[in-house]
């Protein structure tokens, strides 16, 4: 069913939902405009036509779908109805007036992602996809590196950058830290990136990390011809994040990394308009965003809207990861961030949790592509044979995957490899 | 079951989950506080006695619950294995030391409601509620008016304080907003704010509608003696909260609004170290992180998380609310806000959704306190004599509540609440 109830010529961004209601799509749907827009739980006087004509949202497209007869989510609001089903679902698309939200993240989220959620009648609700016009989105601060300028300040192109993360992710001494980055460098890693947990612990401060690490990767830069690209988690307050910034950029650091949910939208888009240096967005917490699928945020509008704030690199989960998202899910992730999105560069999908050289092919055959960030903890530092063998190991998967030859032959004459395959073959 | 493995004298802060997994809640716990500190999914060679010693986070507190034999949200992990059941279920407290986070909301949430949401073998997860030491506490922003500077800056005592929400929530002109603002005020009301969906519309600029609503409200402090409170939503970028609070300061305004969610924890606490006003928290999104029982937040964590940053009056829904939640649900997270926490003030908790005069006599008796804002949207602004007997009505329902009278009795010659019941009453 297609609907178009007004032919206005105001520019408009859509938000598309799936929706599960007490009461019909259609009048589930007429209650979101209006609850996100210009109504309210009753007829309010100030509505009046020219009002709505400048603020109304309307519904552009409606599909129901199969009822379900038990409810997603409970609501205390149809419990007290005594509502006994069937509950409605449908797929929604409702379009919002620009000049309602103008370039402004916690305003345009408040309004595809706030009240909404907690509606009387509504027992399921997800933001599956958003579509904004070019010029819309060209307002934000968006991407700045994406895809290509995370290879050009990483210096490899053709390939998966192959990264990993420091581990144990808490509890290493600056010292002991630049000595695993100087092992993780000497075997050619591309990128490092601290854990999310990582930022400025007593006992290993932000500082003196970045001072006892930075001359490890300029030492190994000299010999490569390029530096390995390392994300300092930088996270935190609006000062502490712009400091942080600037001193990773002054001692010739080429990566930031930041915990997406928790800095916030006006955080990262501040550290984005601050930034000469890719973002690495971490997306911890996104489990509580998206676990049930009648709930939250679908990736593909959550990667949309991290795009606007400005990340160059989004997590995407892994294929067999150690995390409960299906291969599916993580793949169509890893394409959403790769797809064209209203002008703005796509950005590096970073595959990452209980990853080795064993997930290569299936990955590369699925992403089909080599645009990506593979990150391997566990699968580097705890091969067999040592960090050299665990990044040779990931190297060699990917050629493998590449040239279209099984793991298993392309190990015969790499040890690393085969390494690999026996200590961690029994994890793919 | 009560355990205790160490006796390490280290100062510690505390979260407790509900856990709901395909592996015993022991074992669940254990990788949790490994995932959550110096462990991964397999040995790490660096991980020694000695890091453990200062990094590793531990279980302090475990009770299992009788398990479920479907598990709540699915695990792709899980299903690869072909578990069956059951699910076991428990709650589970753990011990992170202070030192891996130091006072960095982002790195706190990524500790506590980070990638754990996520794990594979975890099919439900729910952060229940925090503990923090006082001195460490002591180290974030906090609120820093909280109930008492708030109804100081209000000039208001004993009673709550009455409020709406300008509506339509978007649409309106800065003259027509003003408009509205002026017979609010003529009416005694306590407290307005903007609409979340509501910053800075084309047709409406934030600046534009500062500018007309000031003179309206500085007209009426010198006829009341006290000035209504105006919380001007400032939600956006790091540079416009900033600019825009100081707008709202210097124009004599006495209270600023932001999406806490969108904003995120970096934004607020950053507008909180800036802000000489109180910041009236809106929690709109949060639908997303509660409303599966099994999954996200438990308003008692999230309250305390947004009082660290800084909030001083946090929405908690309304008795027979429009919205999802339960009145048990609403009540108890008032009384959280109210409750004493690590040395930091109370804060406002704000009652909105549905609300008119006929929920004061259950709010008081439930909530035990005049100390919250009960704000009404419609409830005021569609009352059938006007916006002056909406606030007359609300004003009136909280006098009958506080001295034990019923609606309908205190009613007999008050004509603003009579009026509120006649149209109103079927929606309470």
């Amino acid at each position: 069913m297609q609907r178009s109830d007004e032919t206005s010529r105001r520019p408009e961004f859509r938000a598309r939902y799936f929706v599960e209601s007490s009461e019909s799509i259609q009048k589930t749907a007429e209650v979101i405009a209006g609850e996100q827009s210009s109504g309210t739980f009753l007829d309010v006087p100030g509505e009046t036509d020219e009002l709505k004509q400048r603020a109304r949202a309307r519904v552009t497209r409606l599909q129901t779908l199969p009822p379900a007869m038990e409810p997603s989510l409970r609501s205390a609001c149809v419990e007290r109805r005594g509502h006994r089903g069937p509950y409605h679902r449908g797929e929604v698309e409702i379009a919002f007036p620009v000049d309602n939200v103008g370039a402004n993240l916690p305003a345009l989220l408040a309004t595809v992602a706030g009240n909404l959620f907690e509606l009387g009648d509504v027992t399921g609700l997800r933001l599956l996809d958003l579509d904004l016009p070019a010029d819309y989105a060209a307002r934000f601060a968006g991407s700045q590196f994406g895809v290509q300028g995370t290879r050009d300040k990483a210096g490899v192109h053709g390939r998966p950058l192959i990264g990993t993360i420091v581990k144990p992710s808490v509890g290493l001494t600056a010292a002991q830290t630049a000595a695993l980055v100087d092992s993780l460098c000497a075997a050619g890693i591309d990128f490092i990136k601290d854990d999310e947990l990582l930022v400025d612990p007593a006992y290993a401060p932000f500082e003196a990390r970045l001072a006892a690490v930075m001359p490890v990767l300029h030492r190994h830069a000299d010999r490569l011809g390029r530096m390995p690209m390392y994300a300092f988690n930088l996270s935190g307050s609006i000062d502490e994040m712009l400091r942080r910034h600037d001193q990773v950029h002054a001692a010739g650091g080429t990566c930031v990394m930041v915990s997406l949910n928790w800095a916030g939208f006006s955080g990262v888009e501040h550290l984005r308009r601050h930034s000469a240096l890719p973002i690495h967005g971490h997306r911890n917490g996104w489990g509580a965003l998206t676990r049930h699928p009648q709930l939250g945020f679908e990736f593909a509008a959550y990667q949309k809207l991290w795009r606007l704030a400005g990340v160059d690199q989004l997590h995407v989960g892994g294929l067999r990861s150690k995390f409960c998202e299906s291969d599916d899910t993580v793949v169509q992730a890893a394409r959403d961030c790769l797809a064209p999105f209203a002008g703005l560069p796509p950005v590096m999908p970073v595959f990452s949790s209980g990853q080795w050289a064993g997930h290569a092919p299936e990955t590369f055959a699925r992403v089909a592509s080599t645009d990506l960030m593979h990150l391997a903890g566990g699968g580097i530092v705890s091969h067999p044979d040592g960090v050299a063998a665990g990044v040779a190991s990931m190297r060699e998967g990917w050629e493998a995957a590449c040239a279209g030859v099984p793991l298993d032959d392309y190990a015969q004459e790499r040890p690393a490899l085969r390494a690999a395959l026996r200590r961690f073959g029994s994890l793919a």
